[in-house]
């Protein structure tokens, strides 16, 4: 058996043998998860300064350090060391969405033929990377306990545009709290400055104010009850949105 | 006559002696622009981090480089050193709104007896700073023709919070021009990033999606017409949506 040295290595590993497949959340713990996005070189200047002018819905940590190359990016102290650096951008996570002329035609565990000479990736940081943290201060994530992944909604919240990318739009992950306990989660999230931070907005008159209409019905992700006393709490997620900036590219 | 060696240090001395008080649409054109917000010290932190999750309406150019004082920012580069560095932010600006507990009290041209030895002064880049470029291009604003302020509206996007900041919301200004010009538009004013860039958004649909229901009635600024053929172009502004950031420190 392969020993493992850290646990984003382990992750790494275990996507790439195709022995895991769901999302990620609650995984690799104290690690900085990221979102993948992959272009062709020529949007990559307007990428970076959409990433530039919306920072919160997307954080840019590091991009490919070589046109072309799965297996290098720009910001090398993000992988772990103990992981030897080995990692391969095409395998290593659980799952991948292919898009072409702006239409989602598939989803896949393994892009290695997708990926052509002329592609840049981009990470963005992902929420997950605070739920550790959330945990540790007694603030677990109800959908943690339930096994499930996280409620994810469209808002009617606009991307500040740039260059081609002109359409995006905010997504939001929600996460039910006690509103007493809603000023120590801004607290334990804001410091995560690179994966979205501190949330975006809570309770009920904010989802409204977002264009959320039914908590019950997430656009994306599963779903997680709000009981009596608790409060939606939305953060900023910056996986989703990123189906509207791409079909935007063709239009 | 004392003899102006800069357009900015002119401008300065003008809002200096009052014999300037209204808006500067036009003025001290290459120069930059900044919009001024004076807060008690102790709200700096959260305020730069307001910034840093929102540049595009709150583009942080420089903030005081003591506390306290009024004639010192820690950007030297955007003094004009042939104005011979010298500025007072509480006298060199048309016109101060003074707010006292979240609400406005006050209007006037010298903020000198209001300023204290706890304030810090933060600039932030104003959209007037490119409309002499977009004047370069063959692109003259209309409010300029007009000699009017630039309309402006309230939208339904909200601002990312930042600790005691959770209640802004982002205000836009309005110039139409011909759709087949809105490309050149947007390529001439994204270079200007620190003074909110290319336009948020444009055309009638655009609006409706800002919340914006009547172009005729600015909650801010002047009505400058949208004529057939021409589309309006919004700018995320900076300048006034700062009231209801500062309502929202005493709720």
């Amino acid at each position: 058996m392969t020993s493992y040295s850290s646990a984003g290595h382990e992750v790494r590993i275990r996507c790439r043998s195709k022995s895991l497949t769901s999302p990620t959340a609650s995984l690799a713990n104290g690690h900085i998860q990221a979102n993948l996005l992959v272009l062709p070189s020529e949007y990559a200047p307007d990428f970076r300064d959409l990433c530039a002018r919306n920072p919160v819905p997307c954080p840019l940590l590091a991009s490919s350090d070589i046109v072309g190359d799965a297996t290098s990016i720009d910001d090398k102290t993000l992988i772990d060391v103990d992981g030897g650096h080995d990692f391969d951008l095409r395998t290593d996570l659980p799952k991948y969405n292919v898009y072409r002329d702006g239409k989602l035609i598939e989803s896949k565990t393994d892009v290695t033929n997708d990926w052509e000479r002329d592609h840049i990736a981009f990470l963005l940081g992902c929420s997950f990377s605070f739920e550790g943290a959330l945990e540790a201060a007694g603030l677990k994530p109800k959908h943690w306990e339930k096994g499930c992944n996280v409620p994810m909604y469209k808002t009617t919240m606009r991307l500040a545009p740039a260059g081609k990318f002109t359409d995006g739009q905010w997504i939001v992950s929600m996460r039910p709290y006690k509103s007493e306990d809603v000023e120590r989660v801004r607290d334990v999230t804001r410091p995560f400055r690179e994966m979205h931070g501190e949330p975006m907005a809570w309770g009920l008159g904010a989802a409204k104010e977002l264009g959320i209409t039914d908590l019950g019905k997430p656009d994306f992700g599963d779903v997680v009850e709000v009981n009596d006393g608790e409060v939606p709490v939305f953060w900023v997620c910056g996986y989703l949105y990123l189906s509207s900036i791409l079909t935007s590219l063709v239009d």
